[in-house]
């Protein structure tokens, strides 16, 4: 783990900690085979792969509805009302993102906007060992407050050929009925391409491995894509004011993510910088391994001389999650440019916000949040903008439009202009 | 040119009209060596191409300051007025998109959003023979109101080596004053990649030829884009009260943009796609003999028996520009799901709208409408979600965000909720 002043890094150590961004090219050309296998072959290819890779060969691609209903049955009543109180805290902050229609008229010329949902929607769910019954819901319940008419899950196979049980609860909950046994590269070929059980949808959103994220990229041509993923990251700010022992969980939960997850501590205070070093010691005896290996790895403890410097460290770190644990979180709030979510004081730490807050947890990573946003209601809907003019505001505008067009070399652009000109006065 | 009922079409002549998405792969193949020379040698790779692919040597790639002066004293008083004019208009209605930051507290959990300009963003402007100021100010005034830093406009060099005066001109009342003189794949490169002469971008948009959209498609993993673009489009839909003469005009201003560009009308009226053909007819003398070409491949005009069935083909092919000249327009506009931008009644041809309505003309075509926007002002922000939970809150969640945690295998997540919910009781 790296511990240091910020302006004590080497060039080395902070294009490290800000330049994230990581290219596979070797991943990249195993993928472009398996998409065009997909592409060329369909289902067959899709069941091959997945028994090459998955080593499982399902009965059918698609999760059969007793397979989800013994799903429901097989899961927890405590885990089943917990997925319920996270669906209900999404819904509550998603729905406040839908947006209205709105128009005005001005001098003649009326113009607006409409929002519509997008018709169909893959959300790719990770799965194998693990399970991430919380991504079905931040992927499928903004897709449904859209309106989405069609919203698939596809989620890698469990060892008995359906993915688990609750994954598959959670799509229950999420209202999500067409749902795919299929994993990697492969589901999402089969999402962009569409194949003869998996018809193609419009827009694929939800994170991935590597594998996953590249074809995402490489299918992007085909359809709509949500943001390029990465290994999670926080950036914790906090001065003097903050809880060590917080600090120090809240960068050993993002660290058991993966061995590659980034936790960053930037403080003000020197002081909390060893005492959250000691927490990291006590703590991470009791952390999976995988967390002790990113730490080690990504991990870093920065002293700021001031809060200026931490903000504009902050900025251009460009967190998936960023923490404030500092006196007046509001002050650096306002002055946040790039993060995926925020999270303020020390009641908030990312791990509730993950699961049951009701923020999204799809996050743009490795500094893409300062282009990207985290997924909302916004990543399933059109905007579509439209106008009407009366004669006035065609007069008012037209001669303008006219001469431009003229301007560019666009003759009949200005004759359609004029046809209207000339009509108004004839009619 | 395609004349038939809508059910009349052969499989094929319909597959032809709804399936327009094309791919290049010779294309991409030669994007990928322009990208590769720009990322390994920088400028000298950029003016090595361009003395290749657009035959000039300019002195620099960046316009100076006099250059971009000139420009303005070179360009008609009436073409700088009606730029002013479609500046004014595009501000206008851009301005009613910009979002305001909102929050609210519910159960002591104050949960929100925050819109922040990204810092950087790149507009590619098409040149060459032809020049497109109307472009700049598209990609320019939407990404000032958002409030973007750096606002970059790459164009092709003329043939003194400069952008043609015109679109420099424009750049100026856009307030852009770092312009390149760089065009086609290799200023999609300078922009995702950097060169000493000039800083990357976060965001790339704007239309561009082949070549600049299968660039903007292979670097996407480095930067954000806009979306994809091919030939630009217009599905007129009209019903017996339209006049068959703007109609065949809007129908030969699109196809001038393009050989392969594509001109629909649909109506419910035999009557009225007769008389539009034979306006056609009257009117392509006077047209373009790329408009002519490109009318002749890709034009068709198809009989509805309904305005649904003419409805439903409007939002099964996703148009760019849809036209709707019916007796109630708002009936249609309230069932239309896919398209760039609308164009309502008599008086709002696309022409008007290209350049001084004040709507974007940035738009997805080639279907892409199914799940793309236009350029608006929310591409140039980002949305950043943020929380601050009360003990309350915490009390209330963290409890399904624990069991949920440990259900995903995730033990740190759980005890970083778990130690604030006993610190509660100790503090």
């Amino acid at each position: 783990m790296l511990f240091s002043s910020l302006d004590g890094l080497s060039q080395e150590q902070r294009e490290r900690l800000l330049n994230r961004r990581r290219t596979h090219a070797e991943v990249e050309a195993r993928v472009a085979a398996i998409l065009e296998r997909v592409r060329l072959h369909g289902d067959s290819a899709l069941l091959e792969l997945t028994k090459e890779l998955d080593g499982v060969e399902p009965e059918t691609l698609r999760v059969p509805a007793e397979v989800m209903e013994e799903a429901m049955s097989s899961v927890q009543e405590e885990v089943l009302e917990a997925l319920e109180t996270a669906k209900s805290s999404i819904e509550e902050f998603h729905s406040r993102q839908v947006p209205e229609d709105w128009r005005y008229t001005k001098d003649g010329a009326t113009l607006g906007m409409v929002y519509r949902p997008l018709e169909s929607v893959g959300c790719y769910v990770p799965g194998g060992r693990a399970s991430y019954p919380s991504t079905v819901l931040m992927c499928a319940v903004p897709a449904r407050l859209a309106g989405v008419e069609r919203v698939v899950v596809c989620t890698p196979p469990g060892e008995h050929g359906y993915p688990a049980p609750l994954t598959l609860a959670a799509c229950r909950i999420a209202g999500v009925e067409e749902v795919y046994s299929i994993g990697g590269a492969q589901a999402i070929a089969a999402l962009a391409y569409g194949t003869r059980s998996i018809p193609r949808v419009e827009k694929i959103v939800g994170p991935g491995n590597v594998y996953v994220t590249a074809a995402k990229r490489l299918v992007s041509g085909e359809v709509a894509t949500d943001m390029p993923a990465g290994p999670s990251e926080v950036l914790i700010l906090a001065d003097a004011t903050a809880d060590p022992w917080f600090v120090a969980l809240d960068m050993l939960a993002q660290a058991e993510h993966d061995p590659m997850a980034v936790s960053v501590l930037v403080t003000t205070s020197e002081e909390l910088a060893r005492e959250v070093v000691d927490a990291l010691e006590r703590a991470s005896g009791e952390a999976p391994p995988a967390a002790r290996e990113a730490l080690t790895a990504w991990g870093a403890v920065l002293i700021a001389e001031s809060l200026d410097e931490a903000v504009e460290f902050a900025n251009a770190f460009a967190p998936e999650h960023l923490e404030v644990m500092v006196e007046d979180e509001e002050q650096v709030l306002r002055r946040i440019r790039s993060a995926g979510s925020v999270f303020l004081g020390t009641r908030s730490p990312v791990a509730c916000g993950d699961y049951a807050s009701g923020t999204n947890h799809v996050l743009p990573t490795s500094g893409y949040a300062k282009a990207f946003s985290g997924l909302g209601v916004a990543d399933f809907m059109k905007r579509i903008t439209f106008q009407k003019l009366s004669d006035e505001a065609l007069e008012r505008l037209g001669r303008a439009a006219v001469t431009l067009a003229r301007a560019e070399g666009l003759e009949m652009h200005a004759r359609s202009i004029e046809a209207r000109l000339e009509r108004r006065y004839h009619d």
